[in-house]
């Protein structure tokens, strides 16, 4: 089973990586893109055929090592079974 | 609007941090865990109301910047409206 643990910085927590995304995109000409967030994606492949306990054992993980929960929140999903 | 746009290695593209990560849920005793695979997601808060066109322009700065089309895919999608 393959779960998604998507990362994000936490609402507050300035991205500088998004502020230089954003200004590219505007120097590209792409006008009406206001901010811009950037954060990472960790897929999982899981010998774990129940999506309930898949999803409970990747919340691990990410606690355990994928997001800084100081700065970071996480979510985790089931994307293929 | 917002449209998150994922970006992710090819199939078949060495993926060195994915595996850096997987071995470290090794070590960490995550044991049922198989391939790992990390991407990217860029969160584009656009002004526009149209979801079709506003997913077509995630595409369009995808392609102009966000994306290394020879190594990676991506795939936008409207998060909300």
């Amino acid at each position: 089973m393959k779960v998604r643990v998507t990362v994000m910085l936490k609402d507050g927590v300035l991205d500088p990586q998004g502020k230089a995304v954003e200004h590219a995109l505007h120097v590209l000409d792409f006008k009406n893109v206001g901010d811009v967030r950037i954060g990472r994606v960790i897929d999982l492949e899981l010998s774990e055929s129940d999506p309930a306990r898949a999803i409970v054992q990747a919340n691990e993980m990410a606690r355990a090592l994928l997001a800084n929960l100081v700065i970071e929140d996480f979510a985790a999903e089931v994307v293929e079974e």
